[in-house]
């Protein structure tokens, strides 16, 4: 699918510096060939994640539009509001023109549409994303086509992008080490998040003092066994670990604009009985996925039979999500390993390979890592203990 | 405009209890009361600020959605993935019906469309919103009706929104009269943000343990004088307070599910000679402001009147942004005091009202308070000092 860009093999050399000149004009070569292909005269990018990949500019979603109108051959033209163009000029690597509008709301004559326009004056044939938001597809002129040009390409990543996810995985890494050395009764989730977010923003930001902030966003957490069962309840940040288990730690992270994910079941003391079979079934799952994991094989393939597992060993209620997601730019993305979505394995994807099973009273079960496919497997970027013994834990640290 | 709902006057309570049964359903029957004059059988919302409003269920966006559908009479719909339905099932307040499918993706008959579909069954004529992604506005049968039904209530505070603002401003100002006390050359960026933001969740937590955390952040940031003429220059976090200024100190926060805002210009040591006349000239746009931010005025002439004095005193090359945003379950929505927004002020709104000049090589100036719009003119809810000698402090501590 993506034969116009040659995927690494190696073992990647972490790096955190910000991409080249060079490394951002193949992106938007490979977006224009894209477009040549699907006889598109001019691509409209809103998603921060698509502008961001293109430019190197990275914006929170709020009222004043940001849009990156790519022609079919030549510069891209970045929409900003003026207040922005500034940091834009800041950010922006490579040949990008940036384009100004006063504010948002503005006079007629003066607004963002009115700006758009002269933009999309080449084209007959507009490329819009399905996250296009319907004010800013209404100011497209017709004929518009759905299409995910750059979210598709950004699937496989470059060798410099997966130098740039290998730092935020060795940092990701080390984060959540810290949190199993430290684990034990009575710790709070408010405690280990703010100590080792702060740990690891110190980190970033000694490495690379320019980090994009608005690129890097954090998530430290752990589920204590009583609630692990129910895998997004957070509700409370006063919830503290526990006598037995099964806690589930997270770090999910999207350091500088590159993502990272590890998780662990762990225990406190002792492994409660019922929660034994689980543990193995979730390791055994998780060891097909890791398996059927490689190029050429179908990513709805590799979630059902992971599946597969859970549902022989009369598991099947409890699963409540697909086996993994892409990473990229982000720490949650297209490809999925899911039911539903047939697409095939290639190098130079990375997805997280998570499978997990939820028994009510019983607790959460689910290891997930960051992997990198490669010509003839998969390489995992993030570490951390693996079975049963290594992951019980003494109540006294 | 909205007249369905009795404004308040009085000096507000603060509080941060979540939302009474009977709140959220005046808010559901003020929507329906809408879409019955809109013509609109069925509306759909995907904005996850309004599903808040509405639900008190607060999501981040990302690939798996959630869709609030509101039938024209009756209980709402809410379609959620199943690993979220037990954090909905403890958010969601009143009668909302919660939907859910498996998975994002999911097989064909699983999907969220396949899901979405049935909770569409009644209607003919669909209201959606301008930010409704083009993947969801494409699920949605014609006739759609682009109409921004629940911003545009959002607009008009009851006395318990007013409440929950009130104890987000109270906290905002306290938050940043510390940064003020704390002045002094040398303070990095990232010192200040830190023990600001730890010592304001610490608060929040004390106050409200069940704190909806997605609905809580926290933005704490100063710029000194060397580039505060560049308002959104924040790439290094490293940067420090200086001898003299203009600094402009920044709290924007969403506590909660509340905002608040408060900004102030201030200086160390001394005031340089070319920063005098540019405070001045901020302080009486800012008095021009205040004076015209009045029920029955247009927004945009309050903008145009409020520029009308930098652009006198020469200064009109160097704005950069309107006059104010609305305030409420964000820091920074609808309505909007700018040229170009032909709407009337009414009791009960909230602004920010912050008229800002920013000279290169001198600096920004501007002033930001969180305003109540009452029957008879405004009250701020924030506060601070505002004066040039009330905001010199000493350079040492």
């Amino acid at each position: 699918m993506n034969e116009e860009k040659k995927p690494i093999q190696m073992h990647p050399e972490p790096q955190f510096a910000p991409p080249s000149v060079e490394e951002i004009q193949g992106r938007i070569a490979r977006v224009q060939t894209r477009m040549e292909k699907e006889k598109i005269d001019c691509y409209v990018t809103f998603s921060p994640d698509n502008i961001f990949y293109l430019t190197n500019f990275a914006n929170l979603i709020h009222e004043r539009p940001f849009i990156l109108v790519v022609p079919k051959s030549g510069v891209p033209r970045f929409l900003v509001p003026k207040l922005e163009v500034p940091h834009a000029k800041n950010r922006v690597i490579g040949d990008i023109e940036i384009v100004s509008y006063f504010e948002f709301p503005a006079p007629a004559g003066e607004t963002w549409i009115d700006n758009l326009h002269p933009l999309l004056s080449d084209g007959t044939r507009f490329g819009v994303e399905s996250v296009c938001p319907l004010q800013i597809y209404e100011a497209i002129p017709k004929e518009r086509v759905q299409t995910d040009i750059i979210d598709d390409l950004r699937m496989i990543k470059s060798e410099y992008e997966v130098g740039r996810i290998a730092y935020a995985c060795a940092l990701a890494t080390e984060a959540h080490n810290r949190i199993l050395a430290q684990a034990r009764p009575g710790l709070t989730l408010s405690e280990i998040s703010s100590e080792i977010n702060k740990m690891m923003m110190g980190q970033i930001l000694s490495d690379y003092p320019s980090t994009n902030i608005l690129a890097t966003r954090l998530i430290v957490l752990f589920q204590p066994g009583s609630v692990s069962d129910d895998p997004h309840n957070y509700t409370n940040v006063n919830m503290a670990m526990e006598v037995g288990g099964p806690h589930v730690s997270i770090i999910s992270a999207v350091i500088n604009g590159s993502g990272a994910e590890v998780e662990r079941t762990f225990f406190l003391g002792h492994v409660p009985e019922k929660a034994k079979r689980p543990f193995e079934v979730m390791l055994e799952a998780r060891r097909v996925a890791f398996e059927l994991a490689v190029p050429g094989n179908l990513m709805s393939e590799v979630d059902r039979r992971t599946k597969e597992v859970f549902r022989k060993s009369g598991y099947e209620e409890f699963i409540l999500h697909r086996t993994g997601h892409g990473i990229g730019v982000t720490g949650h993305e297209a490809p999925f390993l899911a039911e539903g979505y047939e697409r095939m394995i290639e190098p130079g994807m990375f997805f997280s390979i998570e499978p997990g099973v939820y028994l009510p009273g019983v607790g959460g079960f689910r290891h997930s890592d960051t992997v990198m496919i490669t010509d003839n497997g998969n390489i995992m970027l993030t570490d951390g203990p693996i079975q049963i013994e290594e992951l019980t834990f003494p109540t006294t640290v």
